[in-house]
């Protein structure tokens, strides 16, 4: 590859000659790893025109990097990047001292202490990754994905994928979800009430940045969602996390001065609970007697495989009082970033403009595709199959877990994708998936999703969404051996 | 197109007869424009199996809505929704006022007033669009942009495309910038120094939040960006406006208690001032002298096509004091939204983990395929031949500007694609703007720009990117004309 000749800038504060300073800026660019082996050079000629300098000085200066061996010449056909070259140091040329700015001081606001919980990039090359909410090549509909795409980056499609929207969204998009997505769930929306998001994560964050404040108070589930956790500390506000029990949250535990109850009342995350009928209508009207909101987060509804998913909470709400936040991350795949907001119209007015003023819209192209691969029926017959999938691979897991007598502590009753697990009292999963993960056996441990004081350390989930049914028993094996070892 | 049976639901609360209830259900559905005519109805004994009831249920309830007109019955072939169904309300079928929630108590922070300014989203079917910021279908390269995004949709890059990366990015996106888009601007940079980001508007935003406090004090050009202002009082920290003059922003009017600068001095952001190197080394000084960090938006440097566009002024640093804001809106597609920021390692890291917090990544697919495109040197060729139109554009318009006698403020003196208009101080150009748009031209009124208490109300902008030069002349009349008009 040739090296354009706009990346070679004198600097207007170099020292020496001006052949030192070129000499210089070449091994510089070669010792920062930003001119790498066999790469060639300008033409002496090419280069003195573009730095304004005679021709001689940019020879000599080339003249003087052959010989320490920075640059090899090939004849007629020009200098190169010498195979000899000094190599680029594995540290940062420029270190981290030359750094006069006092960060500790500088930075007004840390996030970093809310990451994510650190999860292997790596993890399809383990072999049995019982993970979460990654996509399953064997299962997912790349070709017909692709046709969409193809068809989304047509000529007809270029404004779509290439006009800034400012504030708005993919009509296509929005009209499916509003017709086709959401009253699969009870739930009826005008367009005006729909957001795109950058996924359900997206959506939650726009959410709390929205509702709540440093005087107001968010209820949780405890466990819950780990990402969650950082959300709402962004927000400022007081945050209380609620035990959940096997019918998931508890209206009564929900204080009195709560403004916004955070909830997943289809699949509780991570137990699995579905919560029943008579308690939605009383975490309902809890919420009208505190005049609180409630944030609905319906995540994997599409995973109901075992009976008919019970409509969204949102389906009986007939006074506004629900937000409800959907993703396509687990049917079609995390990292599209695509989710959406359904919400009362004041409040989808507020997240569309601080939606806009963080990041303006969710790309175009990314948004257009999708609405054809759901308009087009793929979407339908992908579930269809990774819901077959995934009752093979349940069925499988539940065997293998029976027989290695481990204790499951909540399965979902419409489905799923995951098991969340109880190890011993004596275990500490985080240690169990440490040695386990040195036997190419990926887990869950359950520490991080618990938000109160109280974090029980002998949980773990178990995900079968990225796992052959053919290693599950295996897998499931090493697990079981693993606990025995560490109780 | 046949209506899933999914989409049929009884709600759980609703009153009357089993049969009833499904009646109103396909009714509601007909008046609120979920179903539409034409649209085919699930057989009788699909609806009864799904929703658990007899068929002869299902069958009256259709008898019914056939009688009505709802329905017509195509023999053999099933049931539709008819013709002559009732159509859907222009309003909301569930009208404002059964929301029962106070939004202006339950909203705790609002964004709304911060709000883009209003853009036509059709300013392709306008004849003279002086618009600035959208891709103009002539000269981007469609063909090889689709074939890029072809081979990222491809089998092998099956992961980048689909895998939740957390807080990570597209690792050949990030070299790709390290090594060939940042040497450009006299910027080395390592890979844990570069954070992608949704844009430039998402990397000002992250930097805004990270930077800034109440307690903080955030200088601005005046004019800017329009949307900065409302990125830095979402910090809620002080915002000074200093007013540039024809070289950009003064560093001695820079008050002392500053923590951030805000500035464009490659090419200010509107009136296109290049800040000459001396005055770039006198701004460093002066940030020195505060301990205030400066951000670097350097937007739309790949159009210096007058003259080679000098280094950036995060090249003159070497403390880790500026932190760099680029962006591909311009160079590409705004709908693509992608960015960067580079800077110090500790900022980047507390960026980043914002950012996984916000939305987790910018989408994988887009990522590679910006890579590809960049790497196989098309993203070169298109600059230049964007360069060559923009010239070409410019020479039109500093012609058509003279002949009818308008007054340029600013025209930057490398390229750019716009240029900063000043109208005779009685008129009011958001009027001018207005008359404009009836008689199919699209200009940019300024008042939006100006971030002070003294806002000019006779300024304007007018860019040359997406309009034809063959329509120059005769908009730039146009304009002439209304402005004679106005005055």
């Amino acid at each position: 590859m040739a090296l354009p000749v706009e990346t070679f800038f004198l600097r207007p504060d170099a020292q020496g000659t001006l052949q030192q300073q070129i000499q210089q800026m070449i091994a510089q660019g070669i010792l920062s790893g930003r001119f790498q082996r066999g790469e060639k050079l300008p033409s002496t000629r090419k280069l003195a025109a573009h730095l304004g300098v005679s021709r001689i000085t940019v020879t000599i200066a080339y003249t003087e990097l052959l010989a320490n061996d920075y640059l090899t010449s090939a004849g007629r056909s020009g200098y190169f990047v010498s195979d000899n070259a000094p190599a680029p140091p594995a540290f940062a040329p420029r270190a981290e001292a030359d750094d006069a700015i006092d960060w500790t001081r500088a930075i007004g606001q840390r996030f970093s202490a809310n990451g994510l919980a650190a999860k292997p990039q790596d993890w399809a090359s383990y072999r049995y990754p019982f993970i979460y909410g990654q996509a399953d090549p064997t299962l997912f509909d790349h070709a017909n994905w692709r046709l969409c795409a193809l068809q989304a980056l047509g000529q007809r499609d270029f404004t779509s994928m290439t006009t800034d929207y400012y504030d708005q969204d993919d009509p296509q998009l929005i009209e499916f979800i509003a017709r086709h997505i959401l009253p699969r769930r009870g739930v009826s929306a005008r367009p005006e009430q729909i957001l795109i998001t950058l996924g359900a994560q997206n959506a939650l964050w726009l959410t709390a940045q929205v509702l709540l404040t440093q005087r107001r108070r968010a209820v949780l589930e405890d466990p819950c969602y780990p990402a969650l956790s950082g959300i709402l500390s962004q927000s400022r506000c007081h945050i209380t996390p609620v035990r959940v029990d096997q019918d998931g949250l508890p209206p009564e535990a929900i204080p009195p001065d709560t403004d916004v109850i955070f909830t997943t009342p289809s699949h509780q995350c991570p137990t699995n609970a579905t919560m029943p009928m008579d308690r939605r209508r009383a975490l309902l009207s809890r919420a009208r007697e505190l005049e609180a909101l409630i944030v609905e987060d319906d995540y994997e509804f599409e995973m109901s495989f075992l009976k008919p998913a019970s409509p969204a909470l949102k389906s009986l709400d007939d006074e506004g009082r629900v937000i409800y936040v959907g993703s396509f991350s687990k049917s079609l795949f995390p990292g599209l970033r695509l989710g959406y907001l359904v919400g009362s119209e004041p409040f989808i007015r507020e997240a569309r403009a601080l939606r806009a003023s963080v990041l303006r819209h969710p790309p175009g192209h990314i948004q257009r595709t999708a609405a054809y691969f759901l308009s087009l029926g793929h979407y339908d017959a992908l579930i269809r199959r990774m819901g077959l999938a995934l009752h093979e691979r349940r069925r499988v897991m539940e065997e293998a877990l029976e027989t290695h007598g481990l204790r499951v502590s909540g399965r979902g009753a419409y489905g799923g994708s995951s098991f969340w697990m109880r190890a011993p009292e004596s275990v500490d999963t985080a240690q169990l998936a440490e040695n386990l993960r040195a036997r190419d056996v990926l887990i869950e441990p359950g520490h991080a999703f618990f938000a109160g004081e109280e974090k029980a350390t002998n949980y773990y989930r178990l995900a079968y969404s990225s796992i052959p049914a053919a290693r599950i028993g295996e897998g499931v094996g090493l697990i079981a051996q693993e606990i025995d070892r560490l109780r």
